[in-house]
């Protein structure tokens, strides 16, 4: 029996022994590492994948190599500032990266970062984080082999996650956090809203309780501070002691009033309370852990290691919270999953809000395989969404599983992606970061 | 005698008594502020000017208001990722601030940091920094004064500079410093080449003195080390005793080398050694402290209060050299500078290198004004540059003056600007950053 | 037509078109400074305006320049010992700065606080806050603008305050508490008597619990202690849980029994309490933050950085409460509210107990333009003083609203001035400082 | 076309297109990992490997899988207690490990760490090493990749090393290093005898100096430290100012002394000063630093994090020499290294003295793909280790190459390895720790 080797190769991929997402490539990469000197592939061709099926702008780059059929997917998605991320690609990553092996992932990773001299922040961070996850996809492409096995493999069978329940009452939020806890869910995030205020996790329409110098959304701390911390007792008593709850200050108490939330807070035995500080006042945490044990999950507007390390290193708090494609991929936040590990802090990464399903594989690549793992944010994406991703985790009893598929597992249709394209017109989501005001008028930072 | 008001206002200027940069509508403006309820300027519209006359791209933020003649300039100035900013300005922060009263400069500051959700970094910040001195420009206009005027005035003559000495060989070095001690300057920076290394300041194309694994631009520290600390003491020996020396060591020791040169430089009693240490490494200042009296001068590359503040906090330098655009406009430099007032720390903001005129006005009313100012980095703008920009502080005898004139006392000359647009393709600049290795091939950060 | 220059703006004046407190000068102004080299006004002379109108002796700074119309006025007022805050500025700052050019403010302040050798202290403080304040009204006047649009403009629409609600019995506190909630007051301040004891805030005449061995004011710390707090946690149950409850402690407490007093307030969620320690005792302050997450204000006794810099750097209280003028004027004041805000800190600058209009419109003018604004303290100015100070702030609904007239915004109405002069002999006013005793004789600090 | 899948896998194999370090699996796992469920490969032995080709008693662990010619080889050497490895590994992982899944590594890590209570030292850190590695091994077969592409490929071209020279005298010492120097090394560690004392790294039959009060081994720290220091002082004015210089103080000093030796040591700029002190006196780092700049390695005996992790986290030392089966094998190793990446430490792994060949492929794998690599001890494999070991790096100019073949790249000749069999009886080789003593008798620490 004589086969040619390419054909012999290409027919195991025709067979469907390999999927689409595990490419004929990798056997044939095989061989080319078990001789010496064989190159490594090396980077064809770098595009920026935009698509906005769920009313989030999600970047995806997609990264291409001289062998056929091998290629990655990076999670670049800055919904707040989505059109500067493409052309801090195309214009600057683009072409300093083109021809270069794809296997250099740390090396291309502190090149990058260093090439733009001032560093850091989210449009070149996300921009950074989309090359370095499709290098990691790439990766594992070849080596046929999913992102949590390069790195370790599996430290837990599944992913716990926690879900959000909100609600304009109390009673609403409750109910909602039933229904979670009803589909398998351990943990429930809750946050109510406040009538006539601008609310994070649940806005109120309803009357507002107190004159305003102005017209632009409303919110008053110390409302927040008084419901919210009501809303806790409510949900403890109504939802029993076994759930575990969580709640999202968002960083919108000052700092002292923070200390005394958290304080409160401790009699109802939280999972954790979530940003109880802005990132410009952590030098406050000390002060919250003088006086309480509740404990505190923060990070995910980080994008400085001046942010995260002090708070892991102090001790400072249970769960660092980052947004991995915020701070630069999957290469630094497995940095970080390391550094919280030997100070005995867990992750809780942010997302999958304002996160693709290829940040989220991330995500939950590092949910996996990180032995100290916290718990998982968690939301659907919808059909549409899943009609563009193919490969998403699968959710089942409040648990997400990953598939085994080489690289994230992740296939993006890229048609369908063209199909939902960005929305003309509406760069600021969320609701107007940046005009949210006290009564007074003052601007608050979130 | 019956003269209608406007007529009347634009007699004056018609007259020539107010100049080009000190338009019509400041005197309106103050009947208007006058008549209680008068509504404030509003923000008309928001342009961007780039224009790279001297090799450098510069980005400069217009705003212009509802009153005739009444704008301003802010430098946004982020010459290697130059195409990220103009669309952050013109996609994002333009429609959030049209129709604003331009009157309310921290509260639009405050808001816009904010409106990103993820905010800091190079692309954002120099965004905002444009916003930012260009209310400011107006502010000053408006008032008919300079802003150094509107913040307290000045504090001294004129301000005083350091030249930038550069060479091959030491004696290269040591002539060229001669030559600016003989135009007046009282203070100079010295920086040699490395032969076959590309040496910041100065690279040299002689022969390597070492076989590299590669073959991209070359640096190994300790041959830095060791050649400018030679420098130096050859500096300080032919120069004098009374001339201020400078030496940037741009990051590129080892930590430890780093406090090692520190300690070595002691003896060649240095006006300061300027960055020392990457941001990344910012927790061995305090080993620098604890071996050596040698003046230190940090931060150029900051971009986070994370990275200042601990510093200036801690005593840990004698000089912050923030760029003032890079940590998101005058306003928060005004603060860094009032921190580091009350910490007995000193200002050298860093320019004119990647800054335009106007954002180097905003260092010079800094210097003229913040009573702790130390000294200002010096290098000429071109023919070409002060053709497009009229009113550039003027250098004398080692001393830069300003002008007079409201707002930053720049006008710019846009047919002008239009003639030196960015040079296309060309997204790289200042030699590679993310290209330069160490002999074994390890990327360095600088 | 042609239309000498002088005369045509003072025909602007004439027509109205300038308003008294917007007067002909800086339109003038702005041709001085258009063309180089023109000179900047200069200190014509300096006087100081003394007035009682309302059992507080309040001084003001008045600067005159060698332009018609263009004056300044500054708050200096130390009503514990005025006469020697008159001298001190006539006798010594008045000689130093006749003459001196108006506009370079901040050079003006270091040289005046050097002038001395010893510096800092009540007396020098206040007089070099006159001069300070009355420079920033010219500079304002100049420009046609209130002095928050020189530093940057509103950061809301008003200012919001709180009342003083006193009584020598608890229902009468509640009382007088739920009156100024009529009126629209967010915020409360609550002070006690005691039976027989000098209270602060509300001394009571009743029978005295215990036998003194004299017969001066007596005070028992223990007394107040107690009865405070049960003033705190009836006003709390009485007045709701929406009502900001602040309580002045006064530095009345031995250190220790003040950590206890915060910690128990804690429950009764505090707006803040104030004042809990003396200058003497700071190092105390550490203890009340692990113990408690009151909320604390500090500072109106404070004339040295070296009382509120370790404060606010170490995040050790959340409103710094100087008395403006006695940290040196608005100058130094804007610097200590950029350091606090750095820190997390909020303002609540003390007055306008003690302090003049033109006194009261600085803490204002900070309270409206800094971004880390808390809360101001609020008495109104009784009908003389508003006869002699023409322009003070308005009160509506509990805010305080500013005026839009250049410089601070207030005229003084000199002859009216004049017939309220300083009450002969009675130098001691605010109940007799230094005569307070234990019931043992030992005096107590407050 | 009809081929079996195995038939064809096999074939492959047969073909040669996979060599024998690449075998057949990996493909095949392809297939399993792309349809979901499918088992991953299982331990079905472990055995121990030891030989003893070069005077050092070497100890390597094998894993096979239940998948044909999947198997990893694991360092797990500690020379001085060999034989209590060898039964660590049979009697106790052996058992919790079999038919577990290979895949899990840290998993595996995690539980064995656990699975003996009382935990650490060097008997267990090193059996768990020898599993650690053996299925990083695995991984990397079955990925057909190298380990060091898996945990994000070459951060540079090669991986540059130090020598060892020494000598009873100055002079032979000198030679020695010049001997490597004209190899190409750039890096040389010098150490000298002292006459008729026990040193470290050269022993010295000469004459003793001094009069002992026993007969066993003789060392004296004074003369020590003055013979050392010279040879440091004669050493870089010999070999120039090039080299770099290194030395191992062996904690053979006093606390005290070794402040010292460091502080004297600096004028001669070292390349590093290696464990100036023992593990019992890590408390000394922070004097060393508070008086000098002399670059510090420290590390080769901890098997603890309380060891390692504070002289990262305070930046006390430099280079951080862990020996990595000691340290409990790759997986704790890399964690360690990206800790000390984010404190600006560098790596120096200890060995391959003490370490076997695939030990040292797992320090060469963390040099080449780690980017805060500093620089990698060296001592070459004889002939009889090499005819054992196939696959170690090569050494050439002072440079270890990496080979391209998956896992650690090295197969072991097990009938080789028989050939060389553990000397029976000396159990402790290198030179008789705990007999060394002063002249008075007290034993050393070492």
């Amino acid at each position: 029996m004589s086969i040619d080797r390419r054909h012999l190769l290409k027919y195991i991929a025709g067979a469907g022994l390999f999927s689409l997402t595990a490419p004929l490539l990798p056997a044939e990469e095989q061989v080319a590492r078990a001789t010496r000197g064989m190159p490594a592939p090396r980077i064809q061709d770098i595009s920026v994948i935009e698509t906005e099926p769920a009313g989030v702008r999600l970047t995806v780059v997609k990264i291409t190599t001289d062998q056929d059929g091998l290629y990655g997917y990076g999670c670049a998605t800055f919904t707040q500032r989505a059109d500067l991320v493409k052309p801090a690609v195309e214009k600057y990553l683009k072409p300093f990266l083109l021809n270069k092996a794809t296997d250099r992932i740390e090396d291309i990773w502190q090149s990058c970062y260093d090439s733009s001299y001032w560093k850091n922040g989210p449009v070149l961070n996300n921009a950074l984080s989309g090359i370095d996850q499709a290098l990691w996809d790439i990766k594992g492409r070849q080596a046929g082999m999913p992102v949590y096995q390069l790195v370790g493999g599996k430290c837990r069978e599944a992913v716990d996650t926690y879900a959000h329940a909100s609600g304009n009452e109390f009673q609403e939020v409750v109910e909602n956090a039933k229904q979670y806890m009803a589909q398998g869910f351990r943990n429930v995030r809750v946050q109510v809203g406040i009538p006539g205020m601008a609310g994070y996790g649940s806005s109120h329409s309803g009357a507002v309780p107190l004159k305003a110098l102005h017209d632009k959304p409303l919110f008053e701390p110390a409302y927040d501070m008084r419901r919210s911390l009501k809303l806790l007792e409510i949900s403890r008593k109504e939802l029993g002691e076994e759930v575990g709850l969580l709640h999202d200050m968002h960083e919108r108490l000052t700092p002292n009033e923070a200390v005394l939330f958290c304080k409160e807070a401790e009699q109802y035995k939280m999972f954790f309370l979530e940003d109880p500080l802005s990132p410009e006042d952590l030098g406050y945490f000390q002060q919250i852990r003088q006086n309480c044990a509740t404990p505190i999950a923060m990070g995910e507007l980080f994008n400085s290691p001046h942010e995260w390390q002090p708070l892991i290193e102090g001790r400072l708090i249970d769960y660092i919270r980052v947004h991995v494609s915020q701070a630069g991929g999957f290469s630094p936040a497995r940095k970080i999953a390391i550094l919280a590990e030997q100070y005995g802090v867990k992750t809780a990464w942010h997302g999958p809000g304002d996160v693709s399903p290829v940040g989220h594989m991330a995500n939950v690549t590092l949910d996996i395989a990180c032995y100290n793992f916290g718990i998982q944010e968690y939301s659907p994406f919808n059909e549409r969404t899943q009609a563009i991703f193919h490969g998403c985790p699968e959710m089942k009893d409040g648990y997400l599983w990953v598939n085994e598929k080489p690289g994230w597992g992740i296939e993006i249709d890229e048609k369908e992606a063209a199909k939902s394209p960005f929305t003309p017109g509406q760069n600021n989501l969320n609701g107007g970061w940046g005009e949210i005001r006290l009564r007074d008028g003052t601007v608050i930072k979130q």
